[in-house]
């Protein structure tokens, strides 16, 4: 029974008949460490109850007691929420936020990345630049043992955990619903970008067309920077088109606002001529007219579970290794925009 | 003739008949000097064309290249355009922004400011908290010759610059404009603080009522949080007004289209029961209907200002004691919302 008593590493050790300073270097991640050696460290010691684990004792003997933010931009409703419910946890829990924004560019992404690391943060929250796909800018961190953790546009990587919703989830749900409402060519605005939530809502709609046996057409996929001017500059090629489509599913409310405005200019009734729907229920899509379907992306919850899972890794109560990836859950909110059959 | 000879402190002090120490103080602004004898110190130096100062070739050794901005809340237009104008200045010159809100609240001011100061920044732009009277918590930065410049929320400080728009000025012509279209009863939604931004759009709105010679009415002026649930609220609030306002000039536009909303719902025609006007040219002025009157608050230019302020004095380039207060430019832009006399 070791009920009340402190699980140390010698525990890890003599049940698994290995050294101490296996044990040791399996928790701080040491590359010295086979992978199953690791896992089989880590197991015992989530089974224990092992919870000081050395790696947090590690660090907070140099702790700044600051956990640095990297965003693409600071320039959305949505990413002031994550903003907010980051700061949120992290305040109660004694720690400061420095942030920075990429601005859509993996090389500032980089020089923000060193600057964090020179501040010696405790620990990394990252939501990836558009044309970021090579993370070894991250590995400066990984080296030392400090956690990174991706929300929203993520990466794959063996150290770190990720944080999104089911983007294709969304977006197939979105797509139906707007099949649902009669419509069958229906175009997507979508970002110039190999990002996960770009792919995935694509991916989303192509399977949601593919599902109700709508061709897909080539034509009715649209790249752009998603900005509200974006928006309008979409509108002026629709207006060109030989086959309009009747419905548009836009993978932000910025960028459907904008084209909205300008195909109502242009005497395009909606929903009556074409059907709208957008992505993350921004503040804006309850202003235009008529208000805009779109998918409530829980950006706060976002923020709040990011920072609680990084600061449990800090605290020695949770491993990145064990929950790679965090799923939220997103939902389907319909407006006027969309509802032909009202 | 000193031409195109490198002025040093070596100069400056023969021309005083001072020591070189002496000048070499004033320079760093140590308080064991004189304001009088900086003064003649500043001024020569100025006059000579001594460019790369010692100061700045003391701060220059041990530059971490970042600078840290602390603003009071980052979900909105105006703050993310700001800081994209500070990042393309800062960006070029070769300086990583770090980042961090207040949330409106002087504690976390404090500790944001601390924590930029264990950060080592070279230099800091702050955009006060709602709430903040006391500075003390930027002393450790004049300390330690830190320069220091307030933006948009300011406060007046012996050793910091200022940059800001004529709030007034901006108020006294909004309002103006209201009367010009027929209106008699207007009402100001504000926010409940001291800081220069309200305080001067109220005084700009009072003024102009006296000027019109319209008596001002205390129940007019509405204070809230300025978000767009807070106009919503405020809504509410006039609706139950013996004597409603037949025009409202509230001090931001989203706080300004959460009351329009709420209005409309109820009833109220715009401009034509009650005309409307806001403050910023936030995207969302263009999205409401009708489109919103309001301020075109250069934020980008803001931003870049306050970046090129800042490094031109990292560089020796200039003295913050010389350009104590910079006013930037806002123009009024009429848009239906307060168009009664179309």
């Amino acid at each position: 029974m070791l009920d009340n008593k402190e699980i140390t590493i010698y525990d890890i050790a003599s049940k698994l008949n290995i050294s101490t300073a296996t044990v040791s270097r399996a928790l701080k991640d040491d590359p010295v460490v086979s992978k199953k050696t690791k896992k089989k460290v880590f197991d015992l010691a989530e089974q224990m109850g092992y919870r000081s684990n050395h790696f947090a004792r590690n660090l907070r003997s140099q702790r700044t007691e600051t956990i640095g933010v990297i965003v693409p931009r600071l320039n959305s409703y949505f990413m002031s929420t994550v903003i907010a419910g980051i700061e949120s946890v992290a305040n109660q829990a004694g720690y400061n936020l420095i942030i920075s924004q990429s601005s859509e560019s993996t090389d500032n992404e980089k020089m923000n990345a060193k600057t964090m690391f020179n501040n010696r943060v405790d620990g990394l929250l990252v939501s990836l630049a558009y044309d970021t796909d090579d993370l070894s800018h991250f590995d400066i961190f990984h080296k030392k043992n400090i956690p990174l953790i991706f929300f929203d546009r993520v990466s794959e990587h063996v150290h770190s955990s990720n944080i999104l919703i089911d983007n294709r989830k969304a977006a197939y749900g979105v797509t139906s619903h707007l099949i649902s409402q009669g419509c069958r060519k229906i175009a997507h605005i979508t970002a110039t970008s190999d990002s996960n939530v770009y792919v995935d809502r694509l991916a989303g709609y192509t399977h949601a067309l593919a599902d109700h046996s709508i061709a897909a057409d080539k034509e009715y996929i649209i790249y752009s920077d998603l900005s509200q001017e974006a928006g309008a500059a979409a509108a002026q090629h629709i207006l060109q088109m030989k086959h309009r489509p009747d419905a548009i599913f836009v993978a932000n409310d910025n960028c459907a606002v904008g084209c909205m405005l300008a195909l109502k200019q242009a005497g395009i009734r909606i929903p009556g001529d074409i059907a709208f729907a957008g992505f993350n229920n921004d503040p804006v899509s309850t202003v235009v007219e008529p208000n805009l379907t779109t998918i409530n992306y829980p950006g706060y919850e976002m923020g709040e579970t990011a920072a609680r899972h990084l600061i449990n890794h800090l605290n020695g109560n949770a491993s990145m290794h064990i929950a790679n990836t965090i799923l939220l859950r997103s939902e389907l909110i319909v407006r006027a925009s969309s509802e032909k059959r009202r």
